[in-house]
């Protein structure tokens, strides 16, 4: 594809040849000659000079580079844009393969395509343009709506509700059993039936072997275009707001909400029935053990604010010298205090 | 169903009319008219007073609530089987789905349900009333007790014995090979046939996508009545006591002992080859480095008793003034220093 | 088998009678009467003196054994080769089982086992001696190498390459889609497609629910005899070295490189874009938060070289202590310099 095409696509601004043929794209330490690369982390930015790619996506107003550029207000979503243009998906193949198991009373929208050995329960109803690669398993009455894909081995349990536009990458499980047990005195648990459901809105993405609890009673609910990773976890009962993305093996206990716009970067914990506001940052490793205002930063375990703990673990690195000069203070002052009342008598 | 019906039933004291139509259960913040909910944590006391709910099980002794009342010894256990009261469960289907692939000399027992693609291998032995859901696998020789349910995707690897009324949830991995690998000169690792099993005792419910690994010799075993979270990993050669509970992302390194009636919260780590003893709470992200007495609640990475831990936190939040008050103590310390010498000349 | 004969075999010193019958191996506790066992772990040397093996692997030069000894140059890997004369592994049976659908232009090596409801997708390429165990799934087009194991409910998807002799656990998710998202000023996540593979080297073992992510362009690469424990979380775009080894839970964000010959424990965390050298050791939870020099073992959370975070967390259990004797220091120098002032005068 001519450079000159990619950037009238991509909205850019050129800088350099029209007609540079461009056969790929690449991160910045792979691509070579003929391929497109960017850089939008300013940490990377020393790379440009270096880079052997045929061209390069920049933003506007960044230092010139000495390949041909494409100048964006975005460099990141313009690559993204420009994988789009050499990406050639798998194409599902349409229909119902028949080792698909489906049960009586299920309902799917048109141009679906069921994999090999997916099991749908009775009474599930799937909307349009459905892509459910082999090895899923739906349980009975689930309802999910338009442009579902399920990858291989993930599960959605019984009466759980999925929205619009809905991606479960492989493994993920929606809707098992919440961990709900109540200690008798016996020390023998008791089962609580988990009888709610989750509720996935639309244009979530669920990551690989992630577990997301269905609730007690009600529901846990994951809010529209939230994106979790792979190996989180989801107690029974939470609620996530909108668009707000956990990094992976983040695990949240039961009952805790959190808010919209929040980011918990990979293995944060978060303990139950706390509140963790929108906009809240969660650096990774994070224990959050109360309530977050919104809007805060914060790490630790337990959560400190971020700057807070930032100090605290650089001045960790000089903690023996500074355990050390408090025991050689204690020695001067009593040196000291001899001295005095030597001097005083 | 009548709130007096309700009443006997759970054998609770009634506060309230016994006419009350109540059509089913709810969070103490959902709960509409016409619907049961409870209060167990001291900490949601205060929700009872405005509550919209239609009538509310609570603590024998507790303050009186504005709404119908239900007294119980245990609210949470009484909600529990309230749960029960209102809850269809799923109805498993009976008999062999004929995608299923069930191989030679597999015993089943009576009322069983075995799911779509469900595969179960040569000299398996599973006793009554099983619910196999699609897509799991049991290996060759596995041993199987009764009332065993088994969620979709989950696997049993080959010869391990399975007690009565075990749950399975989706995706849990029972006796997966052991992380052993004996490093040799060259820096290339040997792997060591874990030639054990896993026994998981009766009573037993593992969450979804945990494993437990086999023993390399010998077993992994979970002990009566024990608890097991999603996402957590049980390393070879574990034994773990009755009636102890993990929260989800818990993992523990190899050959280390649990005893009975320990809770380890939420991202706890334990190393390999400690004893950890009955009784033991360990707070979420606790990492436990050593082995632990009986009756410890231990909290910290690496952990540290539970109150100094806490102690130690509440100081970390004012660690750089404190640094900071050090510097200036030596500099007073200093000066005192210099004028003492200048005195005592 | 005769003691003897296992001497021979796995090349050891006898001390003790040839003609000793040995039924089986066990660990060190659980080893009785006609068993063989091992002490590798210094730890356990104690317990030799009061072992009731059958006789007992030890390394050369140790302690006299109160029972027939076999002296090795590693007792562990002889151990490991013990097991192996007693171990009957379970033989796959062959062919393509009839429920597994191969889609067309599929290309099996010679000497297959595919279990029940596998599902191979279209283009997909296998070497010999393959054992593909029931519900495993393999998307379109991906190529593998000689004797690949692949456990129930394991995944590998569209485009990933996979080396010789490589074993995947149960539930193992091979090139699920990064986690790429956009975000945008409206702070809806624009999903970044990720093009790119996962390819495994020669001799790598992936673990039970275990996920390695496809790259966004380009390669997400472990090394050849890497070994990576179970609900282990990698990145897209991460690059493992050969020989590596990392315990259960390990996460490690994208873009991150890691050497040879590393050792990563349970539930280390590493953030994106770093460089971990050769030979590094991270202790179990470690928080990784900059790039690693080769060679350095290092603990906590962020990460302290290991030597000042064992001092660290010792001094941290007198740290009230350490506070409380910092505020007497300042009562006293306060007294002290009144005292002085007082004199002065």
């Amino acid at each position: 594809m001519r450079l000159g095409t990619i950037a009238e696509t991509l909205r850019c601004e050129l800088k350099g040849p029209a007609d540079l043929e461009i056969t790929g794209v690449a991160g910045i330490d792979e691509a070579g000659p003929g391929q497109l690369t960017f850089v939008a982390n300013p940490k990377y930015a020393p790379k440009v000079k270096t880079t052997r790619a045929g061209a390069i996506i920049l933003k506007k107003g960044a230092a010139e580079a000495p390949v041909p550029a494409l100048l964006a207000d975005d460099p990141y979503v313009t690559f993204a844009r420009a994988i789009e243009l050499f990406y050639r998906p798998p194409t599902p193949t349409p229909g119902i393969h028949p080792t698909a198991s489906i049960a009586h009373r299920v309902q799917l929208g048109e141009n679906h395509s069921i994999g090999a050995n997916v099991a749908i329960g009775a009474g599930v109803r799937i909307g349009r343009n459905c892509v459910i690669h082999p090895n899923v398993t739906i349980y009975p009455f689930v309802e999910i709506g338009d442009d579902f894909q399920a990858h291989s081995n993930s599960v959605v349990r019984e009466h759980c509700r999925i929205g619009n536009r809905v991606v479960l990458q492989n493994g993920a499980v929606i809707g098992a059993d919440g961990f709900g047990f109540a200690p008798q005195p016996s020390g023998i648990y008791y089962k609580i039936i988990q009888s709610g459901i989750v509720v996935l809105e639309d244009d979530v993405e669920i990551g690989a072997n992630t577990c997301i609890d269905r609730a007690t009673v009600g529901e846990t609910r994951i809010g529209k275009g939230t994106k979790l990773d792979n190996l989180v976890q989801i107690g029974h009962g939470c609620r996530i707001g909108e668009n707000t993305a956990m990094a992976a093996q983040v695990g949240l206990a039961g009952s805790t909400h959190v808010g919209s716009r929040v980011f918990l970067a990979g293995q944060v914990g978060a303990a139950g029935h706390l509140e963790i506001g929108d906009g809240v940052i969660a650096i990774a490793q994070t224990g959050i053990a109360r309530s977050v205002e919104p809007g805060k930063i914060i790490s630790g375990s337990p959560e400190l604010e971020f700057n807070l703990w930032k100090k605290n673990s650089m001045l960790m690195q000089k903690f023996p010298e500074f355990v050390q000069s408090v025991k050689q203070l204690k020695k001067e002052v009593e040196e000291l205090r001899a001295k005095v009342e030597k001097t005083g008598t």
